[in-house]
């Protein structure tokens, strides 16, 4: 089968594969309908050191069941099924808690011995613990929005939960990617008051308004900081959400945050430190924030995408074939492209 | 009037100071019965740069009601009173929210203009919304438990509150000094299953098995995080309390809780950053903390004061008169005292 390896910074090529089977009694094996290149994506494309056998990609993932092990109750051949950004098995003490991201027996795509979901099919291990069916055709209007559920919505939904966001709740979304606007949605969804969406990327934070955005801050750092304090009675707001991940971009979250607000992080850290120490504690913030749990959110979200009250599928802004991924991840990187989907 | 100036590090002396007065109409003018020095006070006492006329010192304190400006409605002359260790207007968006720390018109006791607890008497401005009247005289047995209701048992309180330590957790508590000990009697209060102290000092363990701990880790570092996960089921703790405040400290409690646990930080920072973001990332924890609105806990916590449920007192070890305040410095600075409770 064909799938995508990346072999260093910058080198991903679509290659012939050992084709997906089954392993283990609990796996399913899933023929990819649609996939998706993520942000998360780049990094390795900016830094990733040159690796003999090259690392497998992709981890967002819709297709059909072909085939599932003897142990597997939950899906069957033929459905239609969303695969969260990672495997869990839905059964461990941190899976019953919703926290799958910590799931004891759970694991990544790409990682040795298990497939990634930019190619033709996965093995899915854990699948009654990860795959959840879908309740429409693979060729549905609503295929991108649903697609999002596997990683890019359910982390915006992530980082709204970890920033506490909620009705009377002032919020700022710090990033206008598709994380970012993903954050946006998802506080309009839970009721926030007011939305302002810090980027400078005219296209995205005209999409970011079209998602609830009521206000957009192009400014960066500390006048950043200054102009959300304008904007919230010189207060700060209540809740932050940090959806790019560098120093500075954590160091605007805190800033903005009010004092008792929290900030809900989910851009992947760069250091080995969280900056900002004194302003968090005087303040009394609550930083929290992590790789969302998707497979704990899904089922929560999934009605409002297939009634049509959220469409977070308008963060795609380009389609490919498998062909065409290392062009879409140039394009990612280059800024060109918001967020590709590909239809192997 | 006499009270507590400190110099510079080391040099605490009781001086002849211009006799506390009202000027404004909320003030109100208190005559010390008791005060505290304070785990806090350590830190200037240890780094501070020579200053030509000194910092008045001191912010735990009961006293008599003296004299209140014409503003003043909750107390009046005669009455004994308890001060939280940061004066609030109880009025503002921040303290209407529980967060007496971050008061828009609040401050700190020996700041410019305003005296210390460690004296014959305090000026306390915005009276009405710091002062709580206490139903006792100001001989009672509970004199020390009661003082601690200013600052250390509200912020151990503050810490478990933080760490959202309730019924069913596992709770972690780093540092056995007068705050750590202070955590755990909140976290017992709170109803915590298992508590784990770490420290070091028989005698201070000890106290804090009293006070509920479960478990003593005396090991620091890697090897208290793996004693921890050895005592947790190998999952570590729901809620860790971090009672110190240098990064070792914060790195030990971060490594303690479980993922998707809670760490509540009272120990204040010494470093710029917070360390150990991989961790606290990927297990998505939740970071909160930092100065106790002490004024927001004292109403809940007096009753299991009064009616002896609590008994936090405990942690004072050593009682001196004013003139004996620098030997107290002293004292606890070579952790040859505990706490020491001043009766001026």
């Amino acid at each position: 089968m064909r799938a995508t390896v990346m072999y260093e910074a910058g080198d991903v090529r679509i290659e012939d594969v050992p084709d997906a089977r089954l392993v283990e009694p609990t796996d399913a094996l899933i023929r990819v309908t649609s996939a998706a290149i993520c942000g998360s994506d780049l990094w390795p494309y900016r830094s990733m050191e040159p690796t003999e056998g090259g690392r497998r990609m992709g981890h967002e993932f819709i297709g059909i069941v072909e085939e599932v092990g003897a142990d597997v109750r939950t899906v069957k051949r033929g459905e239609l099924v969303v695969a969260p950004f990672l495997w869990s098995d839905g059964n461990c003490v941190f899976c019953r808690e919703g926290l799958h991201t910590s799931c004891l027996h759970g694991g990544r795509y790409g990682d040795p011995g298990v497939d990634g979901g930019q190619g033709e099919a996965v093995r899915v291990p854990q699948a009654d613990g990860t795959l959840v069916v879908l309740p429409v055709e693979q060729d549905d209007a609503l295929m991108p929005s649903l697609l999002t559920l596997s990683d890019v919505m359910s982390t915006g939904h992530h980082a709204a939960l970890c920033a506490q966001v909620g009705p009377d709740k002032t919020v700022v979304v710090v990033g206008d990617g598709a994380v970012g606007l993903c954050g946006v949605l998802a506080s309009k969804r839970l009721g926030a008051e007011q939305i302002i969406l810090l980027g400078r990327n005219p296209a995205r934070t005209a999409l970011g308004r079209e998602f609830g955005a009521d206000e957009i801050v192009t400014e960066r750092g500390e006048a950043a900081v200054e102009r959300v304090r304008e904007l919230t009675d010189g207060l700060g707001a209540h809740s932050v959400l940090e959806c790019v991940g560098p120093d500075e971009a954590v160091t605007t979250a805190i800033g903005c945050a009010r004092p008792g607000g929290a900030v809900g992080r989910v851009g992947i850290p760069e250091g080995e430190t969280i900056p900002g120490v004194h302003r968090s504690f005087f303040a009394n913030l609550v930083l929290a924030g992590g790789p969302a749990p998707a497979r704990a959110y899904i089922e929560g979200l999934l009605p409002d995408v297939l009634e049509g009250k959220i469409e977070p599928g308008r963060v795609f802004d380009r389609t490919t074939d498998l062909d065409g991924v290392p062009a879409g991840y140039r394009a990612m990187n280059d800024r060109e492209a918001l967020k590709v989907l590909i239809e192997p």
